[in-house]
């Protein structure tokens, strides 16, 4: 069988890099020959909790074609979240917990998604149906996937079904998940010495909507007072951004990991900018604004987004 | 919880009316409020099925968001495929085989597809993961969708997982297979006391293929010449037909179930008829071509003609 690489989204987050470790083992061991690789460098976080279960970094790659014709995508399905050239290889399986948004196949695939916190989740589902053990390493990467998406079961996001996986993969990966969680967030929030460049860069997406290229980052912190402090270079750096990838809007969210809650920061068009306001019905103030309970863009962000743009 | 409808898509088969009827069991078991139903009247296949394991034809709507905010998808995703208010209502759940294609969501749902024979052989491994107990009359109806979709598991399209459900659905439903399969293909065969009109209806899919409407209609037949003397009927309801809907290229393909061949007639421009021809690599005599060993819509017309409109 022809070799796949399998991987998550650019800006790879724990979910996007600890899932394709994982379903790289899994599917190899149904008789596939798949590399989990990224599509980008881990951030801390992600750093923090490869180290804690032993595993190096995979490979990160800028193409695919050069090297397969084939891959399987997880915790993404966006094209524009995607390898550079996802348009020349063919998509066989895809793991994910997203909308659905411009993915278009020739031809029959494998395509499992569902409306919980983390593609892991999805993941340790698949393993129980086909009844195969998970090694407690891969559990430990999955737990860590799930614990970064929905923020130590905090996110809105969190289904029954995120918390009956932790709690089972926890047991298997030999983890307090509470107090390893919170460590592992924690590594994930040191914000001091990155630049505002880098910031906005780690983990941020770029979503469609009606026509806009609207740019979404997310950045966690434990101290939402020093990281608004820094906020006139978020926005030139923001603005920077914008010009050079021809964004129309770029919303960066500030959030407190512990509080659980957000600033957002935009620069935009006046029209843009106004279908932020009406879709959180708020003002912005010097391009800001607080978002109380907000923690989760995809439940909390880009819907009201999606709705105020396409109204 | 809000009722949501269930069913397949527009022009119903066995698939689309059989696998309704199974989903909206196994998704009001698990606490969803369904109801299955159709967007058209069974064929005469569908209604032999329907008629031996006991069940009426579901009703027929024109319309969803009439009735519900929600629904759910089996066997196709494909909006120009779906019901005509698709875009008034949400998509919470789509089971299906197919392509992925011009599906767009604005939130996470839960969506499984797989690259297996029929509809119903990826319900029967979901039944199977859940450990829910499949009843002996939706056994039987979902045995008769994937014996319609893979011909009596001849199809192209037919993998191990649809010979194993097949065997499985059959000793569950208590029928021999082979015999049963035979006798239901064949009560869709009958196209004599048929005019054209309806024929060119009955199984017919519209396909967005690089900007073009192509309208790929599928025949079963026992008799190849037999329907072959009405090509001239055919042709010109083909062309009334792609008049009124503005298809840019009609293609029929008449199938001998017996034989696992095919004669296909199209009907279109020159430029799209001789995309079609380079699909195929074939000339094209009187509107007319032999397709030896080409049954599946799916698997062996759709690809090479996406190929050639996007070549």
């Amino acid at each position: 069988m022809a070799k796949e690489l399998i991987f998550g989204h650019q800006n790879p987050d724990t979910d996007a890099i600890g899932t394709a470790i994982a379903y790289s083992y899994f599917q190899n061991h149904f008789g596939f020959d798949t590399e989990a690789v990224a599509l980008g460098e881990p951030n801390d976080e992600t750093a923090f909790a490869l180290k804690k279960f032993g595993f190096e970094a995979p490979r990160v790659i800028k193409t695919a074609a050069n090297e397969v014709d084939a891959v399987m995508l997880v915790d993404h399905n966006e094209p524009q979240q995607s390898v550079s050239d996802i348009d020349k290889v063919t998509v066989t399986h895809v793991v994910d917990h997203h909308r659905i948004m411009n993915f278009n196949t020739a031809a029959p695939l494998y395509f499992r998604d569902e409306p919980v916190g983390c593609t892991s989740t999805v993941l340790w589902q698949m393993f129980n149906e086909k009844g195969l053990e998970i090694p407690q390493n891969i559990a430990g990467i999955m737990l860590s996937a799930i614990i970064s998406d929905t923020l130590l079961l905090k996110s809105p996001t969190t289904t029954d079904k995120d918390h009956e996986a932790v709690e089972a993969l926890a047991k298997i990966a030999g983890v307090d998940y509470k107090s390893y969680g919170l460590e592992m967030l924690k590594a994930g929030t040191n914000i001091a010495d990155k630049s505002e460049e880098d910031l906005i860069d780690l983990d941020a997406k770029s979503f469609e909507l009606n026509g806009h290229t609207v740019r979404i980052a997310q950045v966690n912190t434990v101290d939402l007072p020093e990281a608004m402090e820094r906020k006139a270079a978020f926005i030139g750096a923001m603005e920077a951004s914008s010009k050079a990838n021809s964004y129309d809007m770029f919303v960066l969210v500030l959030t407190d990991i512990l509080e659980s809650n957000s600033e957002g920061i935009v620069v935009g068009s006046d029209e843009t900018k106004s279908l932020f306001e009406k879709a959180f019905d708020k003002k912005l103030v010097d391009s800001a604004v607080e978002l109380p309970g907000v923690v989760s863009r995809k439940k909390q962000v880009v819907p009201p987004l999606t709705e105020a743009f396409e109204g």
